[in-house]
């Protein structure tokens, strides 16, 4: 049984609360988080405490907190001598340096508060400071997840532009798309089949392979006509994004 | 029983044969292309035409072939009194002009020819030159699909426009984020599950609530990080729609 401390209250907590509630190998001892605005999202049976200073002893620490709070908060940490992990893609491992036993459980995926989330096939990216702790941290994400992979935080900083791109960067473009369709009184609910079918396409194929449209095709009267409907931002997104999709195809053609 | 004559082969034409060969009430009694190439993905019992002076006499004619060639192909068409539809979401129903009785069925989907599509859930955005053809072609459309929406040029323009960034884009994005990946020999697979929730969460949520990431939140030393380790386009777009979203939603705050 391995005993964990959550540290945090975010989406990100909630759901490894719940994943860890879950696992049988798992015993999450205490919640650790600042305020109680989210406690709603908990388990009730899962002893919170709002004192730092109060936290129990685990084998693993868990730290779910917004990013920027990482650093300055794991210093209250460094009397401890279990494992302490956090949970953030676009942080190194160096900033929990001054612990004794380090490391990382970064799970690739988009939270949501309502949104139930199957752990079992969320990707996590694992590290830990000392080789030694690598055991014990694979023993917790496994227990939660069947896809592990270790990464260093090098490669974790690439993953996590990449996500950028994967994630905030499509779900912008849904955005634009919605406004488009408000503006033009279409309701936004036509696209949602695509949305999910764009999605779905680059499960099993390169997205390289499914990319379609007049920017694929370079059809410049389609993408005139495009660009005269747009202004502002729009207008720069789409030309830039545009050109850019001509050039790869124009190149692999070469 | 409605006659129907579908005239193309590529993608659209492959998952509507299949549609229309489902459907109780429509008898595919004919189908033309103009080449072979893709005869293997339809159903080999569907009489087929490589001769446009013989096609058979139908209630509707669908015309599933490339934008570009839509309007000089229907020229070819003017003789026949049937209703003459073509499927194209950027090509205005006027390019239809010189036949007797015409209209368009747009099916608002990406197909590829392996993918396998459910159309009862596709929305299919439909428009006729004269009202008096509007029941034929929605008794057409309501066999295939339960997501039927009567919208005019004007708006099936914008909508096409609106669907570019809803799944060109997004899907673009996507490309870049497995490029990044692969330079970085990271598994893009890591990522799928991430870009499947993206799209889910969209089907739900307005993507403007469903927005993360270090734009949303003017994370200014991720984003320099993240600028830093981009080069040429990629980093161009990484700028732009970062720029945006920042805009976005301090406006917002305000």
């Amino acid at each position: 049984m391995i005993k964990v401390v959550l540290l945090g209250a975010g989406n990100v907590a909630i759901h490894l609360a719940k994943a860890f509630d879950k696992a049988k190998n798992i015993n999450l001892v205490q919640r650790y988080s600042l305020s109680n605005t989210n406690d709603g999202y908990f388990d009730g049976s899962i002893p919170t405490t709002h004192d730092i200073s109060t936290i129990y002893k685990a084998d693993i620490y868990v730290i779910a907190i917004t990013d920027d709070a990482i650093s300055t908060f794991s210093d209250q940490l460094n009397h401890i001598d279990g494992l302490i992990v956090h949970t953030s893609g676009s942080i190194p491992l160096t900033v929990l340096k001054n612990l004794s036993r380090s490391g990382v459980l970064y799970p690739v995926q988009t939270f949501s508060k309502e949104q139930e989330i199957n752990f079992d096939h969320i990707p996590i990216a694992i590290e830990t400071a000392d080789e030694k702790d690598m055991d014990l941290l694979k023993s917790l994400v496994g227990s939660i997840s069947n896809k592990i992979f270790e990464i260093n935080s090098l490669q974790r900083e690439k993953l996590h532009l990449a996500a950028v791109f994967a994630n905030n960067f499509s779900n912008y473009m849904f955005t634009i798309s919605r406004e488009i369709c408000k503006v033009n009184n279409i309701p936004f609910d036509i696209l949602k089949p695509l949305i999910y079918e764009t999605a779905k396409k680059v499960q099993t194929l390169n997205p390289i392979q499914a990319q379609t449209g007049p920017a694929k095709r370079n059809n410049k009267e389609v993408i005139e006509k495009h660009l005269s409907q747009l202004n502002g931002e729009q207008k720069e997104i789409y030309n830039l994004v545009t050109r850019s999709i001509i050039k790869k195809y124009n190149q692999k053609e070469k």
